[in-house]
């Protein structure tokens, strides 16, 4: 069966743009018998020309990603450069403006312009299409954009980092401290030289914006979402939260409260049975709450070159069969702008891990100040502090679901008190 | 924003039909902000026209759905019969003709005549929408048929029936007996008063042979699926495989082997820690290996009212907006006849109980049959027979990975010999 070629311009050749056009060339034929269409690579940018060991055959090299968006013959422009501005944002602007879909798996630039892309692809009816943005090769924007359209969704959360979710795996299952799971992670390529971007929850904040935004039909609102990273979890709350029933995960949640959306980015401690906390390693998974569906879970590789490259391939084979559906679900003419929730109003359950200080009364002083501020406790656990340090004892309680200020107030008067020593370590509940 | 409607024929008011009529009357507006196009109900049909408390307006009754579907001025029909045959077949090929896109949730009827329907869509140019035919709320069609276009499948495998799920779960937790807990699945709904469809895994057949074509791209063959159902499964056979590291699940298996596409259902021993493993109840979950995106898995409500419907209305979703794919992943000129897999050639390990005589040498006799045939043992665990009976102990043994033919003749043999005393139990293991 002849077959029209789909013409792709490739801005990028890096780990996920090699595995892509690896991908192409050997599934051409499968391709052109999904979609009715040959995958064709016939330009690409990279940051020199060399030979790369790579099919791209006679494709056009060009040193600029922009000017290739601008001038190449093209069918659809696959943004692989990265980086929220700068190359990347200029050739998706060049492409769009000559209304060539495009397929990107940018995260900080969606987070940072997405809805501005959005309708600039919605003003020239083609496809700004971004599987790969967000979990890799676990296909949740097709499931939020398209598959639960009949849904409210409710809340929609999610480990969307794999580095972070390997050094807490590492941290649990080996009992090594974060900086050795760090730099080991680092030694397989699974963190960068400067891992504050992956660490420090900021990655999976620019991910949950994008989820967000296709869950509630909500402008993508980055700067909303509470961010914090994973370098105060240690090891004591990690054995704390094994003998509670738990384990501490990077989540990032985002959900509808009685006073807005909610998204926040946070070490979070989740009942050991859930879908979520049995994601291991680099692995993803999210999780969505909708009114008709009930609870739905996801699963997969959250990075890798094929894996990001699979993403990648079906946003292309949906452009190669026409399809056409709105970046965010809806048009940005519908999307609202979300009522930000203030964690200060968050309501949830609380871990709390303090060094308290070893003598009658310590106890029952911590239990009064949380008593007074409303919080009642599900389980407490005292433990000898580490180092046979007789001074203190180690405390560990799970509380009922309370507001972030009670337990906040809680714990200042406590430390006012002076019955603890340092500053108590807090970690959220969730319960999927 | 003005929007145009989409005129619907409905099919079909059972619990799933009456779930999408309050799902798209509560939901109009939001249905309209996605896709451009209002979802109006203006026809539907049922077995009498009383009133439902349902909002379906001024929609049209229909005593016959055939009729409906062949007059009534409607842009989709959604069949919600059921059956194969009968009215459903009829009514969809009245749709299909008239170039009307049809969307069933009717696994019986696409087994049956997947591909000849699919033909006449194609022939038509409009779509053949089945989201809600496999595992419910959870969109394993669009996953298979869209997300993974550039993965060359190489297994599915799932747990699909939410009935014999429920059953095994509740044997496993309360340790009760399948009679009981089969009993109680009918109480509560999740069981048709004849189970033999559900528990027989003639459903998980069904729906497996849909997700094989998808995945494999071949032509829906649901006489190629080899089953077994769970009515074999005892409380002996669950607590061996708790205390050997597994449990016991229904699942349908389709997968690419040296000799063809193997396609089977039949009760699976499942190492606890994987995904497919912590299913639980009434879920349902499907995991995809393919070649770029690694392993793929997903879990959610596999059946209810609000969850079927939930599917549904993402169909109806894709068609609004003017979405037409293959119903099967490619055009059916392009599906191949899948090479049928016999079961006898299938490699894998195995459980196996059997209730040995309590002598000396009976083990040497079972193990060296067992060796003779190249079956070597991964572990063994023996225990005195149940109700006290001294002559005879319970054995129960797991297999390294073998052929069916050299298990099942090692069993013939023994068998043969006089060691053990009535059928040995055998149980396919899978190690996801």
């Amino acid at each position: 069966m002849p077959t029209v070629p789909l013409k792709i311009g490739l801005g990028g050749v890096g780990t996920v743009g090699a595995a892509l056009v690896r991908l192409l060339h050997d599934k051409r034929g499968d391709f052109a018998a999904r979609t009715g269409r040959t995958p064709e690579i016939i330009a690409y940018s990279a940051r020199s020309s060399g030979d790369r060991g790579l099919p791209l055959g006679g494709a056009t090299y060009y040193a600029d990603a922009a000017k290739l968006a601008a001038v190449a013959d093209i069918d659809v422009f696959v943004e692989l450069i990265g980086g929220a501005d700068g190359p990347a944002l200029a050739a998706v602007e060049a492409a769009l403006t000559r209304r060539v879909p495009v397929v990107t798996a940018n995260k900080a630039m969606l987070a940072a312009h997405g809805v501005a892309l959005a309708e600039r692809a919605e003003l020239a009816k083609v496809a700004l299409a971004f599987e790969a943005a967000v979990a890799g090769g676990v296909p949740i924007v097709k499931t939020l954009r398209e598959a639960l359209s009949g849904n409210r969704i409710q809340r929609v959360s999610g480990i969307l980092n794999g580095t972070c979710n390997y050094i807490l795996s590492r941290m649990e299952t080996e009992r090594l401290p974060f900086e050795v799971c760090l730099k080991e992670a680092q030694k397989l390529g699974y963190a960068e030289a400067d891992p504050t971007f992956d660490i420090g929850g900021f990655d999976t904040a620019h991910k949950l914006s994008i989820l967000a935004a296709l869950a509630f039909g909500a402008r993508v609102d980055a700067a909303a979402v509470s961010v914090e990273g994973i370098e105060s979890v240690n090891l004591a709350d990690l054995a704390a939260a094994d003998e509670l029933g738990y384990r501490i995960k990077l989540l990032g949640v985002a959900a509808r409260t009685g006073h807005g959306v909610e998204q926040r980015v946070h070490p979070t401690m989740l009942p050991k049975s859930s879908a979520l906390a049995q994601t291991m390693g680099v692995l993803n998974a999210v999780s969505v709450d909708g009114d008709a569906v009930g609870s739905l879970t996801l699963v997969g590789p959250g990075a890798g070159g094929a894996a990001t490259a699979s993403a990648v391939a079906s946003d292309l084979a949906d452009i190669a069969r026409g399809i056409v559906v709105p970046a965010f679900g809806r048009p940005v003419a519908a999307l609202v702008e979300s009522e930000r929730a203030s964690l200060q109003r968050h309501e949830g359950g609380y871990y709390v891990r303090l060094s308290a200080l070893d003598k009658p009364g310590s106890l029952a002083s911590i239990a009064g100040r949380m008593a007074e501020r409303g919080v009642s406790l599900e389980s407490v656990m005292q433990k000898p502090a580490d180092g046979g340090d007789v001074s203190h004892a180690s405390l560990a309680v799970i509380t009922h679901a309370t507001s972030e200020t009670a337990i906040r107030e809680a714990l200042a008067l406590t430390v006012e008190d002076g019955v603890v020593r340092g500053k108590p370590q807090v970690i959220r509940i969730e319960r999927p």
